[in-house]
């Protein structure tokens, strides 16, 4: 199998091939990460821009955007990045379909790779788990059990989804129909083809997540430990080191790694 | 410590000093397990007793009994034991507040052991948790996730809920006000000092049972996997082999085991 | 993608479409086993042989043959099946490579399907690994451990070394190199792209199997959790049916489902 | 049940009975750790000492004392400590049987807390082990898995061997005469009674150890994860703190938290 392999370790480019990497949001946790990330892998920082600074002048002199902003800012820097005719990768969450449809716009004049997770390791885990579906028949029952710290808000995880879209596409079919978010009280028995989710809160948690196919006297689990938030930068830095060099288009975090 | 110490293997009592055991719903599943439990532990078989039969006789010829019939057999079975003086070991589950007072009432006269599991080690779990959320502050997380087999209709799990009572009995307090049953969409930030169950649901899983301390940190998991059905039986052999020497009152799987 | 699905259901096919089933070993557990899930499968038992008797007629009467006898046997096994021209699966344990060249031999007449573990769950697993170890680059540590009951005399399991093998055929390597069997004392920091083995003993459990894959942050785990002894035979059943319309050559569990 | 509890969160003890704590070994990894969590706890730092340095003025000032040095400066520390009459947690690992007496005799004049991990849940941990071993029959067999990061040295952990140490003593006996190592090649069932440790290396796990109890039919198992290594020095204040008022003698974790 000829494949681009995961390495946690940073690439070490020849610093003339190294992209100039701009970051939306350099202010917040994930964008000081990020420029971590950068130094770690020998890349090289374009600059950084946040909340009431103007986002294109930095659009015009970075070889490819990172964006961990917020949702509200995301039009202006899709603006900015199109007008200077940058890459650029988004990692910011809570976008409406409002916000999709203006990524998919921006697609049609930039290379733009939008992600609820930048994590190698579970970007390889929602190919598995697509595999995984694909060959199991529907009497294997899939549950995915997701576990965050005690401040996060919502339920389940965006990666949860992300992965319970994977096993849905591996069975031909769409998460919208499957999906089964909580069970309490007299639920009756589970019905086949279905996908359960279960939430975990507590602690500091960064994020585990488990994908469990649960056949007649056998299981397969196919999990994914978050040991450390540093995987989120280093993943975001390769997917945007990889985005500098693509046409433009839609990307996905599995395009980068060639799966 | 001395205390008594569980085994898996069965206790194998001189035949003279062996009560006698009878059994209300030898025909159902956990009856049949429970008669070859009785066979394997060496005990002694008095005799089965099925709907539609009359229980006196059995409970006349007895030394203890076991049940695990249905919730609708209950009242009559007690009333059987009552008049003759037997004890009785009621595994029987999907009983309501009107029964438990019946069998409050019953434990004036006759022992009666009452459970929602009768294997030994859900009842050792059952106090390590209780010992480990005494000890821990309210700023470890706590929460309950079990999975069982496709098949099952209720949510969580009659186990997970003695495992989140006795966490609540370390804290000093009562799971009524700490429940929180599941979570789905924009549920806020974890309340400190809530309990959380989450229910899985896939194949022909017996029972798993894991309770989760969360700590800034770290973690502390106390599990528990059934892998094979016959556990229940044998604890409920055990369970009625102790109750039969004991004198009349309400007792629980603890005691069996000088927890 | 278009492939077989992995049914833990027994398949039922036409009854004129069935083959005829003869088991060597059919008075030992797996062969007990097997007899039950031919029969739950629906399909036909063309008979059985144990130790003393002449496997001769029942291989020219036999549709496809299973042999879950002793390693000792399988000569005269291979060839009475090979005389008859009758395809045979083989789940005997304690090969040596002679037998394994007998069965090389063999291969060239009659479909002939050696394995050391014939459930799909175990099967599928070992894809995923292979698929995993890839994609992902040497500095992400690989560590397979396992869980047998007590009486397992031998170590690791041969299914943590079939799953070890496909880890190493995935990163284009052979297990021999990089395998690591135990770790006690100073034994130094761990060296990069072996993979190292880990073996529990305890209790009755059937068999559990994990390959860790642990990088820099974040670990990827995949699990497979033998629940009931029924799986094996299950598989067995589904692989002979598939190997009678095989021709001759030898083949393994992977291609029973077109993995 | 009265005792104290464990919280994650720091003790924020009134200024005027907070104790001064000097740290040897300030400079290195966890040295820096324990200033940090010191400034968290809000408690009050005397100084520090590193390799090179007079330990004695330290001493005078501090009302207790930290050690995470190295074992070649242990015996100067204690003499320093002992000189002005001063407690001291130690943490330093590789100790000897020689320092380990060497802190007996310290033990005579001031208080001295070592322990080979200074988390408040591998402490609770240890205490539900010894709890559910003397508990337990010997037909449990108990293994105990650990994981650590590739660099990593020795197997197996320290913590897995004071784990192994609490299970023996809840069993009434010592660790020495049941302890399995690890287990490679044809290495019989397993003997009743006897500890198996296993050993995984990988990534950059900070440390997650397993204890199994594994019976017939079912298993417990009692985990701890590691998730950051802030909670070894947070646990090192709360024991400086709590030696702080306590008279000469040898402590261990335990004490501190009342178990």
């Amino acid at each position: 199998m000829q494949t681009t392999t995961l390495s946690t370790l940073p690439d070490r480019p020849a610093p003339a091939l190294q992209p100039a990497i701009g970051i939306y949001g350099s202010a917040g946790r994930m964008g000081r990460a990020i420029v971590d990330a950068i130094e770690a892998a020998g890349a090289t920082l374009a600059g950084g821009v946040d909340a009431g600074e103007d986002p294109a002048p930095l659009a015009g002199i970075a070889d490819v955007l990172v964006d961990f902003s917020t949702a509200s800012a995301i039009e202006a820097h899709l603006a900015a990045a199109r007008a200077a005719g940058t890459g650029i990768v988004i990692g910011t969450t809570g976008l409406s379909p409002h916000h999709q449809s203006l990524i998919d716009d921006a697609a049609a004049d930039i290379a733009v790779l939008q992600t609820g997770n930048t994590s190698l390791g579970v970007t390889l885990l929602g190919i598995l788990v697509r595999d995984a579906a694909a060959r199991l028949g529907p009497d294997w029952d899939i549950e995915i059990v997701e576990m965050h710290h005690r401040h996060k808000v919502d339920a389940p995880s965006g990666t949860a989804l992300l992965l319970g879209e994977a096993a849905a596409k591996g069975r031909g079919t769409s998460l919208l129909e499957l999906r089964v978010d909580s069970r309490a009280g007299l639920v009756g028995a589970r019905s086949e083809g279905t996908i359960g989710f279960a939430s975990l809160r507590g602690g500091s948690v960064i994020g585990d997540h488990s994908v469990i196919f649960a056949g007649e006297g056998e299981r397969i689990e196919l999990n994914h430990r978050g040991d450390d938030r540093s995987i989120f930068a280093r993943g975001a830095v390769r997917a945007a080191v990889w985005l500098a060099g693509q046409p433009a288009g839609r990307y996905r975090m599995g395009d980068v790694l060639g799966l």
